[in-house]
């Protein structure tokens, strides 16, 4: 295996530090900002870790989340951190709620609700695994483009294939080990299903970035864990952008495991402003 | 054009009252029940269509809702109505956000966000329409099932060909005309898609309901509305249920228009209880 790309550094350490908050009252943190330089915003995978692991540090730790709905609400500002505070807003048998309110400057900037269960058995059903070449396939091809560095992931691209379109499948994991909290896992593939809606959305409807002043933002996200998965290991990530209308971009991902099975659903609604 | 169900008189009405919320504070409203006999439970659909409608009624009214993710915390009651507080999140230039809580009992029973944005143009991008016989078709074949009540609505289900499987193709509208007001019809149409996803999901599953005991609930609602639809003309559902692990079963809907255009995504999440 050639590695074309040495790991960028501390871009790892960089997704822990995000995930190692700083309590500051009851159920409310901390959370340091992810740099984005030279682009110099907040990701929207940021606040959707970060309040994931705030909620989960308010559930019994045998819990585990299987979903989260959220909202961005405001512009978020690079230079200061991020205050979360957290409603514990149901505790049942099976089944617990949260949600957790973003704040900058004492002002709302993204508000998100997470569900987490106490692992069961039950029915099992999957589908396919799309086809695709393996990651070894694509690191080993003369060919293929370098994997690219995705802040803490790396990603590669698999080629479009006739039978795979419309869809986009590339395969993604954090460039070295991540501690095996499976809280941080969640939490680091809620970080990384946030990296590729917003430009594939503008990829898949053919936008002419090189012609077109474009600009696009995440309105919301929403992640369904099916299964547990490690986000240190590589996961296959299929996206469709099926419709657009009203200024508004549409993403769908389904992750899979490299064993097949799908371990989440994603769906990110995003603006789409283009000036000829 | 056979009918073979007479319109099940008050229903549509009944979704009408369900609509007609009271106001009991600032931003507050009361909901009536809507009546499930025998089944007596608290309808999921109730609580989505009047939250939507109650966050409907602080906006501004040029603004149109196009996305909505809720989650059901709690065993409703069905003796009693229903009370909706509503936080105005955020109000920007184009979208504005709102949350609602539904509380009997001062216990929160489901929790609601909801966007809306001011109309605008943008890139348009669809999918195709799945193929499926037309209402009118469905209604004039004799072996096919006769139209099912749905409450309010009138409901085909299009018999299984092997290129849809494993999807679940139905027609649904109102069995009557609703008021123009496109706020009613976003309401009639988040109703409609929390009918099929927890029973399709357990058949989908092959859940033998004959010789298992079996028990489903929702768990969360995720709506993306891409284009204005009218609830009280024929919409096609297209129903799957991808996967289903540890207790929970998953549908994704899409719902287009008689003229092919994708008017919806649908995502539910369910539980599966099964003592054999």
């Amino acid at each position: 295996m050639r590695e074309r790309q040495a790991e960028p550094g501390g871009r790892v350490q960089d997704l822990l530090d995000l995930l190692a908050l700083e309590p500051i009252g009851v159920d409310r943190f901390r959370g340091p900002i992810f740099n984005t330089e030279p682009l110099n915003w907040v990701f929207g995978g940021q606040l959707t870790s970060q309040a994931l692991l705030a909620a989960g540090r308010t559930v019994d730790p045998d819990r585990a989340p299987h979903s989260l709905h959220a909202y961005f609400t405001g512009r978020g500002d690079p230079s200061v951190p991020v205050e979360y505070a957290v409603e514990r807003v149901s505790d049942g048998r099976s089944y617990a709620t949260r949600r957790v309110v973003a704040s900058q400057h004492d002002k709302v900037i993204f508000t998100f609700d997470a569900s987490f269960q106490l692992p069961q058995d039950g029915l099992e059903r999957r589908p396919h695994m799309p086809s695709a070449p393996t990651p070894q396939a694509l690191l080993d091809a003369d060919d293929q483009p370098p994997s690219v560095i995705s802040w803490p992931f790396q990603r590669l691209r698999a080629p479009a294939g006739p039978a795979q379109a419309p869809a986009t499948i590339e395969w993604l994991k954090a460039w070295r080990r991540l501690p095996d909290d499976p809280l941080v896992h969640a939490c680091a593939l809620a970080f990384a299903t946030d990296i590729a809606p917003t430009p594939l959305v503008l990829e898949m409807n053919d936008v002419d970035l090189a012609h077109q002043q474009v600009s696009s933002a995440s309105l919301d996200h929403a992640l369904w864990m099916h299964r547990p998965a490690r986000a240190d290991e590589w996961l296959l990530y299929e996206w469709q952008a099926p419709t657009s209308s009203g200024g508004r971009g549409f993403a769908i991902g389904r992750v899979f495991a490299a064993d097949e099975r799908q371990v989440a659903t994603v769906v990110q609604e995003t603006t789409i402003r283009i000036r000829s």
